[in-house]
């Protein structure tokens, strides 16, 4: 009889042999399937969810009780990190997916370019040599390419296939050019597509998307956690993680680029395509995602004076990478501009061509970190702020990111608090746009002061008393509930006096950072034309309640413009134009990074905008 | 008991353990360790001698009778490709070497030109990153090396070890660019030197000349057999087996990669280096060399219209080729002209500066394929003509290569004919430069005539007895005895009347093609400044000799020089400077290839010059 035993991941249907005793963690990462997760399987995060379907694994243990409420349990809900196989199992991995469709950009939101990849599809066919023409293969294919043959090189390996692919057909090709280096040559049947793929590397999701680079045309988007979550949920932990493991940069590394190749793959399959048809990659992310991208050590992107190894954009062959497209592809990170302004940023400006306006503008990028880019009509000035991990739902207690059963809105309706969750789920806890409609409504009620007490509910006297029951609790371990048991998965969803703190630290950052920038080339808010709300939940986000907290300088409403994924969007367009790369590159030369906390000035400002208007 | 015995080859002692009844020449392959052979292990060509030390192997066969004279016999001399191992056993391998050292480069043979190489070094100290200053630590980098700092790029690992590397030493370093590209840094005490190699793959020998890349000094040679020559002697062979062989290419390519990487190496330990600090290497070759050294496919220089592949100058990272020197370091391959005037031809060209004379010269390289170049102050026009192995001694009787106990210099003394041999050993064949002057010395005497018949000794009535009775045999069967027994290691070495007709067809082939350029550009013979020959033994060659026997054009002896291996003397100047690597471009462009078979006034000629003068 043998110690292994089979698992079945399901909807990808992966199947796994491990032994007796392997929890399904490990045994998900065995079979290449993704399972959520940040707490590195100490059973804390209560992110690693899975469903049992079939099989023998051991008994919920403690920390699945405490983690998982008893509807979940029922359904068969386990913590695939506290979980042992005791036998053949079948288990559901819940699609993280889900979740990135609805932040992953849409076709729409990338303006559009002219086409001008630095890929090119040539389909020749070649004069016959003779003694009269003794040109090589290569001169006589550069010749029909271009009048400058002379600018153009060949990979060893394609002038390796190209005597042959000639002949093949009388001479009709097909040929693919990356930059001027051609890497392809293939007999003209066998033309396959060329495709590219736009990556963008956040902190917690990564997008793969895939572009035919002959159309312009986006294709398909391949997206999902970024799996060194596990090894820390922000930068710094996993800049720590780098410095205190040996080879820790190159796992992070490892993980990511397997990441991306997973995404790739699945891309590609479903336009019928293969790997190698992909000849380019732009990367965008912050500047820790792109140090550990390209294998720099982040370390001292986290200690002043936060310098980076680079911020030029970097051009490097895909199998240099170990990126599985083209090997002889290129990819092209994008540049970055600081320590803590990357690549993403610039994509941000790219897609937004905040830099190509007549008139000031903003664009502001809210994330753990938040980087502000304001554009005066003459300088541009980039600052970052920590503004915590707030507005991604860490560290607020029932926060989540923007899945499934997220309250995503808060609203009032008649005399009560009412609530839109993500897929009209059972409610489950709260993400970003959520926590600033709560903030706002609650301020808006009387119910958080301008200092952000939570108000006794009884006290208001304004309040309908459905409304005053929802307050719960004393001075600081008091909360409202945004949803009671009724509408909640596992009990009442609340927002507390300790989450208050966290948006008002984490808005106040924000606006200091964004008031000293404007002070800085002498601008009053009003003098902004639009300002722009880039990130993943930037679409979601309800201009009203974040001008009511004082997350924003006070524009009129309708100033206010969410432009989704613009970094992801910055990547499709350098994917797709040189030209679009070159003016990368010249946003970076003309940017003016501030570091704004070392200035006392900020510090008061801080202080200052930590209360609500 | 093991079935496996083992094996020490001397003077490498390289140890292998192989199964009883291997024979020595695969158990010397598996111990890589290089013997000679270019029959394929059929006990034809005789050259894979091996000294039995030690052991038990099988009996002398009969090729080996044939072959080998008894005097080597009793040495222990056995043909490694007809002795198979029955027990433990010791050999020792000839050096090839000698014949290598004799041929090699001398310093002096390369002309001096200002050092420019593509390989920098900097040692610098860069200003410490501040707050003040928060430059990456590229840019950083990059502008204390040029004020054009975008001008330059690194490879990723570069950029990967900048950050550690800056900070172990107070920001002093030692930094490798090749080209525009970074590909080292490290802390200033771990500084090591900046190596290249310039390497001419010859048909039958390989070259790699080692030269300090900072001061532009040759230091070492390393240098042996093409070991390809297992796969056939000559480049029409070596296609053959690639076009015949599933991966023959790959097998051709890997083997002489791998001989190019142990001289490498032997060269790089000579001087207490590593390969990794050879950081460029230079690469000549004809067309098939450079083609199977590249993975090209050479089949088609075979076949009429004879199109290489490529013939532009190739430049690729070290890696890419599996070269054992810096991964990151870049391989450059001289262009060729055609399909049969290759990357050496190029290299004779840059080293003599034949276009760079105001007055017309001729360059021609000998050896089984003849290559040509004529300049005629405004043209240059180059022709190839396959002029037989007969020069480097196959195909002729008592052929061999110049090496210990070859006959390299035929005269009269008194009144007999008297001979040199290399390194003053028993008489065991001729080379090409005895060759010649045997010719020349009987047609003085009047013991061949005009169209190449060797005379009767005993009718040539001016003739001493003693010279007469060298004289032997009868009609088409007759020959010369050029050492009798008495000089000889293996029984009399003679000059037959198959080899004067072998002389006369190579003679004629580069003859008739050098008066045919003569005659396109409009030129006498006489308006030759210089006739150079190149190639392994140019520079053993009498110029009397072969004015006599009719091989080049009539000019004053005077104006005749040996260059020696003066494409090796061009792959070193083009590794130690851009500009020598741009005027080898440059004489590609300017080279009027001239197929010469196809005029039927060429075949008028070929028949003509097959006469003596």
């Amino acid at each position: 009889m043998s110690d292994y035993i089979t698992v079945i991941f399901e909807p990808a249907g992966a199947k796994v042999q491990v032994s007796v005793g392997t929890n399904l963690y490990e045994a998900g990462q065995q079979a290449g399937v993704e399972i959520a997760g940040s707490c590195g399987g100490y059973g804390i995060c209560g992110e690693c969810q899975v469903i049992l379907m079939e099989g023998e694994v051991s008994e919920l243990t403690s920390q699945e009780r405490k983690l998982l409420d008893p509807a979940l349990i029922e359904e068969g809900v386990r913590l695939a990190c506290q979980t042992e196989l005791l036998g053949d199992a079948v288990v559901r991995v819940p699609s993280v997916q889900e979740v990135v469709v609805r932040k992953a950009l849409t076709a729409e939101s990338v303006r559009s370019v002219q086409l001008a990849p630095n890929v090119q599809r040539y389909d020749l066919e070649l004069a016959e040599p003779s003694l009269e023409d003794q040109r090589s293969d290569f001169r006589r294919l550069a010749e029909a390419i271009t009048e400058r043959a002379s600018s153009l090189t060949a990979t060893v390996e394609c002038l390796g296939s190209l005597a042959t692919a000639l002949r093949a057909e009388d001479q009709q090709i097909a040929v693919t050019a990356v930059g001027s280096e051609l890497v392809d040559v293939r007999p003209a049947s066998m033309r396959s597509p060329a495709l590219g793929v736009a990556v963008d590397i956040g902190t917690s999701t990564v997008a793969v998307y895939l572009v035919d680079l002959e159309t312009g045309e986006h294709l398909v988007t391949a997206a999902g956690q970024n799996p060194q979550t596990k090894f820390g949920a922000d930068v710094i932990s996993r800049i720590q993680y780098a410095n205190s493991h040996d080879d820790g940069l190159t796992a992070l590394r490892d993980t990511i680029v397997a990441a991306i190749n997973r995404f790739i793959g699945q891309a590609v399959t479903e336009v019928g395509a293969a790997p190698i048809d992909v000849y380019e990659a732009t990367i965008v992310g912050n500047t820790c995602m792109h140090h550990i991208f390209l294998g720099l050590e982040p370390r001292y992107l986290a200690q002043s004076p936060y310098v980076p190894v680079t911020a030029e954009a970097v051009s490097v062959s895909a199998d240099r990478l170990g990126l599985q497209m083209n090997p002889w592809g290129n990819v092209f990170c994008l540049p970055c501009i600081a320590g803590f302004v990357g690549a993403d940023t610039v994509g941000v400006i790219v897609a937004s061509e905040l830099t190509r306006r007549d008139r000031p503008m903003l664009a502001v990028d809210i994330g753990t970190n938040g980087e502000i880019a304001l554009w005066s009509g003459e300088r541009l000035l980039t600052a970052s702020c920590a503004a915590g991990p707030a507005f991604e739902g860490a560290q607020i207690h029932h926060g989540m990111r923007a899945g499934p059963g997220a309250i995503d809105e808060v609203f009032v309706s008649g005399d009560d608090l009412a609530v839109h969750t993500i897929d009209d789920q059972p409610a489950r806890g709260i993400c970003g746009s959520g926590l600033f409609d709560a903030t706002a409504v609650l301020l808006e009620l009387g119910l958080i002061d301008a200092k952000g007490h939570i108000a006794d509910g009884q006290s208001c006297g304004t309040l309908s008393a459905t409304m005053a029951e929802r307050v719960e609790g004393e001075a600081n371990e008091r909360h409202v509930v945004l949803a009671g048991a009724e509408r909640a998965a596992g009990g009442p969803i609340v927002f507390t006096q300790r989450d208050v703190r966290e948006i008002q630290l984490a808005k106040s950052a924000i606006r200091a950072s964004t008031e000293m920038l404007l002070e800085i080339v002498g601008l009053k808010p009003d003098d902004l034309d639009e300002v722009l709300i880039a990130g993943a939940f930037g679409n979601f986000i309800n201009p009203a309640s974040a001008l009511r907290i004082g997350l924003l300088p006070d524009v009129p409403e309708g100033r206010i413009a969410g432009i989704g994924n613009a970094a992801g969007a910055g990547a499709i367009l350098t994917l797709v134009s040189g030209h679009e790369r070159d003016y990368a590159r010249q946003v970076v030369e003309t940017a003016e990074h501030i570091e704004l906390f070392r200035s006392s000035d900020f510090q008061d400002r801080f202080a200052e905008y930590m209360m609500f208007p």
